[in-house]
């Protein structure tokens, strides 16, 4: 691991690092030299601004003198970023600087001693990430960009109002921002992935600082994070907790319990120190510390007051996420506004190796009348899929063996993550190793992905794009009951912004829509089955995402019967006999319920009049409402009886479950014979608009 | 507390517990007094089967000769229930039984010798409360069963066959089971839940006992159980975590490192046991050692063997989750069938206090032109139902203050549960306290509420009936930005089986709502919103659940406006500018999404031809499919056009966001002049259905 020991060749390069603030905007310039002795005065001589040098820390310390520099520097730096903060709050009229003013000194000693990045260059990969876990520190971390001179104090002004890029919570919408976070207790779970992407992948020693408000140490997702992390010696994760005591209600679990912290790091397997928060010689030492330490996370344990320096808001309760009733008079207590500007140090050292080209994919192919599950194709073709793209990665939640996944980890150990059963975890590592451009493939249970439904939709505000496969969908898997049952996927999938719902019937289909997920954007969920399913299409054939596939079709149809997985072939079993009743039914598989193939539906429901859709799913927000949609807005829609999974389901056989919940060939029978002999009339006469096609 | 020891009065009542087998079926009556010096015989005595009593540990060891005689009956049960596990699923052909395996010693000590349970009076508030947190050792639980006499052999071998009580995972379709486990890492916080009821509420000396896998340790949500637990104190609860080493694909995180979760228990706060999970002594000695310790919960840690007592599976990795190959040889090596029955002792000590009847509702009452939020609405409304209702309870996730369950926690301290911001166990404590037959009320940010949906879903099949309270909903909270707009709620409650959403659009409406919720079965969700709504109703009105309100219309009205919420005042507003353009709106509002009024909705579609759907919410699964799923299935449905969020917001005003997403008076305005326009026809005259009305 890197090292960032004084005297460092890295760090005294940043020593040269400086210069004129190139948007010329009259901030004073300030060579290192003349820095010397003036760190007591810096805020008077700052009047109208200045820039300093990155402080001298990784250059080593060559005196008494240079280090009292540095930590005052820091303190002013500290007290800066919390006036700014009150400032932007202030003009929002909402938001958290108080938040953000426990954690100020934390970051000043970060931004100027010890983070590496270029903030001119966010794609470069050696630079570290910041996380901000605690997203409603915002203030801070936009205080923090002010200074670092990436954005302008006008533009920290605009802070939360319309069109500006600075949320109330950050979002990747800045260049400099990894994944949204302010859903608590999501950071550092992403974090984790992000270090797994620098260790084990990348092989580049950025570090990853991650943010931490105490109240969310009680998610059940930051266990998840630190037993993986120490599980996986991330030395190159640092977890900063600021623990201020005050939630948003009133005092934490542990308040000002710092060992109660360190503790459970430790037990976990971190190193953990704790330290005051608001020492900067002390949160210096520290972070030198977790450069230190090899083979395990650190976890930095800060003491921090809620609105440190502000004697108004400090420590109180009831200040949470308010701006400042006279902020005037707190920027004048803190000694009021400078402009501080750091030169942070960029990273150094190698760039990684390109990643090689993505070669042909060789996808496995399937006999067109044998029978595989999809859940099995998914795992054959994500192993040809990683087989031939290096940026393709795997994680499960210890079902492998269920999913197929293991398959892939079996062909490529070194890219196959193991999340235990952690499904928290599982889709935050997949959100972190897609901040490094990999194309994180995790699975578990479709059932079991609900427990992260949390991230993903998050995952979908940090415009993230991964592949999130779920297998064991619906009442089909049989005995083991409705637990294990993926019943509202869809739903929760569909109601994901810009996701894609994938819902394969066969295994060569399957292959194929795999082979596209890497290169789509945003939050993609396949569905898979756990039964065998006959095999319908030759190997080779493209399905187009967004697509629809008529399967089959004759001018005489009078009915459509819209399926997808193992409904589809329940769909098809009964139009073939509903022909021998003399009912011509059109079958659609609809393998891509979102996006969903409108032009496929409306032919479908042009040419017959009336569908029916057929799901293993709840009705609500599944395929049949998927196929509503499409005609929502019409001045003449179609009718569409929708087949759902409607009562709770117990244990039984698959084919049981299927009957039992009324979306098997029997039922979609019953159905289209209801319908067309409505349609016909008493007659048995054909009638309405397909009666030209009859 | 409740202790257990030696000599107890209570204790030494259970020596008379005893008889003839009540259904008669011949089994083998054995009295206490002649079962001295037989255990080691047992299993030959009881070739055709045989009724133990209750052993004798409760009565005090007399002598050497009743404590061997103890662990001798232990070490029988035990074997007796592996037999019955692996018959079990043999007879299913799929199921758990290595996993059943491990545990059967921990659970005929339990069984035997320390659990308090009526089989025949399940619904005694004196009851202990067993927890399969592992649910897939369902074939464990089935064979303590018919240990204890409470279901017959015969409907043991119905495990997983359709039509069976006994599914493939636990579920209160069985009176001995409180709530539904197989998604892992769920039982223990709902035993928190349950622990939280004994000893805060109901003030009975049940013990809470939770089986918990070792695989399902790596679940955030046991971390938050363990906090909880330690912070409120729950010496009722024990949780007996089987470290039998393997999980479904290979070793878990921790394999056979005891220390590991002892340390981490410890660091919590419990107090915990490391034992040999296989030997009965150290588990008596344990469970009474649980039993002694006040103000902590105790964990047992107990190392086992997967498929221990079969060398065929025995600590082999790849023996999960399926039937063993050659049950007859495994039945025979672990010595034959046998057939001893537990005369389970039965809970001692006092009934509790009846709950006081329920008194008349006073709710609050917000005048008409007034403006109030729903929110704040709730909390007036259920504080003042927890003054009428005893059985109320409110939890919340840090976040009183915005959610406004501080009202009730003002009001009634005694019943408020702070969970922090761990929303996974605030779910699961109020499933845990509805087990007791209180009622809660779960509150939180409407997003995060998708934290906790696995657990939600499971409530489900847990037939919970509870109140959830997601506040902060859609793009109308303003600044703060998408990571805390409850975007996917509507989509995600509804898919939840048995649900019911409601979503007030005024202050009185609310209280009315809240005032049903309590008796409402099932799953019940209440969206609320921030910002502050103008009165509409009266105080006083009633709004049925499953109802919806016409509140503009005339015989004119050419276009129907649906909404909820916020959107419904935007709708009105519509209305009022739609009507000086000379066209006539009709506006409902669709407070109860689901059930959804199907007549109200259709009579209006009737009358005015077409509806507007306009909802703070995705596309996806909310309001607007709410209103297309009744008419799914008719022959023609009306036109139906969904207004919602489709893109990704950012910060901005309330009403900012109100416009840029297009749900705003002025974008309704502008799709139903659009709508009402192209229905009228080129000479401006209305066409088709509504003419015959204008």
């Amino acid at each position: 691991m890197r090292t960032r020991a004084a005297g460092s060749p890295g760090a005294a390069e940043s020593l040269a690092v400086g210069g004129v603030a190139p948007d010329g905007d009259g901030w004073f310039v300030m060579g290192n030299e003349s820095f010397v002795g003036l760190a007591s005065r810096v805020r008077a001589v700052c009047a109208s601004s200045c820039q300093l040098d990155q402080p001298a820390r990784r250059g080593g310390y060559h005196s008494s003198v240079s280090q009292e520099r540095d930590l005052a520097t820091w303190r002013e730096l500290g007290q800066q970023l919390r006036v700014d903060a009150i400032r932007s709050s202030s003009a929002a009229g909402s938001g958290h600087p108080t938040s953000s003013m426990s954690a100020a000194d934390l970051m000043a000693v970060l931004l100027a001693g010890h983070l590496r990045y270029d903030f001119s260059r966010p794609e470069d990969p050696r630079n570290d990430h910041l996380i901000f876990s605690k997203g409603h520190a915002s203030p801070l971390l936009y205080a923090m960009y002010v200074a670092a001179g990436a954005i302008e104090d006008a533009e920290m002004l605009t802070f939360r109002k319309v069109g500006s890029r600075l949320e109330g919570h950050p979002t990747p919408i800045l260049p400099w921002v990894d994944v949204a976070t302010g859903s608590l207790g999501q950071g550092l779970p992403i974090g984790v992935g992000v270090a797994l992407a620098g260790k084990r992948l990348d092989q580049v020693s950025f570090r990853v600082w991650v943010l931490c408000g105490d109240s969310e140490m009680a998610e059940g997702s930051m266990w998840e994070a630190m037993e993986h992390a120490a599980h996986a010696g991330l030395d190159n994760l640092t977890a900063i907790i600021d623990v201020n005591r005050l939630g948003q209600t009133g005092e934490t679990m542990h308040g000002w319990d710092l060992d109660a912290y360190v503790r459970r790091a430790q037990v976990a397997g971190w190193h953990a120190i704790a330290i005051n928060g608001h020492d900067v010689a002390e949160i210096d030492a520290a972070y030198a510390d977790a450069a230190a330490i090899s083979q395990r996370p650190t976890m930095i344990v800060a003491r921090t007051e809620k609105g440190h320096g502000v004697a108004a808001v400090t420590n109180q309760n009831g200040a949470h996420g308010k701006p400042l009733a006279d902020p005037e008079a707190a920027i004048a207590e803190l000694g009021g506004i400078s402009r501080i500007r750091v030169a942070v140090a960029p990273p150094d050292g190698p760039l990684p190796e390109p990643r090689p080209e993505p070669e042909v994919v060789r996808l496995p192919a399937y006999e067109v009348g044998t029978t595989e599950a999809t859940r099995r194709a998914y795992g054959d073709a994500l192993a040809a899929v990683g087989s031939a793209r290096r940026d393709v990665v795997a994680l499960d939640g210890e079902v492998s063996n269920s999913t197929y996944a293991e398959i892939f980890r079996e062909a490529h150990p070194d890219r196959y993550f193991e999340m235990y059963i952690a499904e928290q975890q599982l889709v935050a590592a997949a959100v972190g190793l897609q901040v490094r451009g990999y194309r994180p493939f995790a699975s578990t249970f479709a059932a079991f992905l609900s427990r992260a439904y949390d991230f993903i939709r998050m995952a979908a505000v940090s415009r993230a794009n991964l592949s999130l496969v779920g297998s064991h969908a619906g009442v089909s898997i049989g005995e083991d009951g409705p637990s294990q049952m993926a019943l509202e996927d869809i739903a929760m999938m569909r109601a994901v912004h810009g996701s894609t719902v994938l819902y394969p019937s066969d295994a060569n289909q399957t292959a194929s829509l795999v082979a596209q997920m890497p290169d789509r954007e945003g939050i993609v969920f396949l569905r898979t089955t756990r039964e065998k399913l006959p095999i319908l299409y030759e190997p080779g054939e493209t399905f187009p995402i967004g697509g629809a596939r008529v399967v089959r079709s004759s001018p005489q149809d009078e009915v459509t019967l819209v399926g997808a997985g193992i409904t589809l072939h329940q769909a098809l079993a009964a139009a073939e006999r509903l022909a021998g009743e003399g009912i011509a039914a059109r079958v659609v598989d609809l393998y891509s319920v979102k996006p969903v193939d409108d032009a496929t539906l409306r032919e479908s429901a042009a040419a017959t009049g009336r569908l029916i859709t057929v799901e293993d799913h709840w009705p609500e927000g599944g395929l049949g409402d998927a196929v509503l949609d499409v005609f929502a807005g019409d001045v003449h829609p179609p009718q569409v009886v929708k087949l759902a999974v409607r009562a709770m389901p117990g244990s039984a056989t698959p084919s049981q479950q299927l009957a039992l919940a009324g979306i098997d060939a029997d039922a979609i029978v019953a159905a289209a014979r209801d319908l067309v002999g409505a349609a016909r009339g008493p007659g048995g006469v054909a009638t309405g608009q397909e009666a030209s096609v009859t």
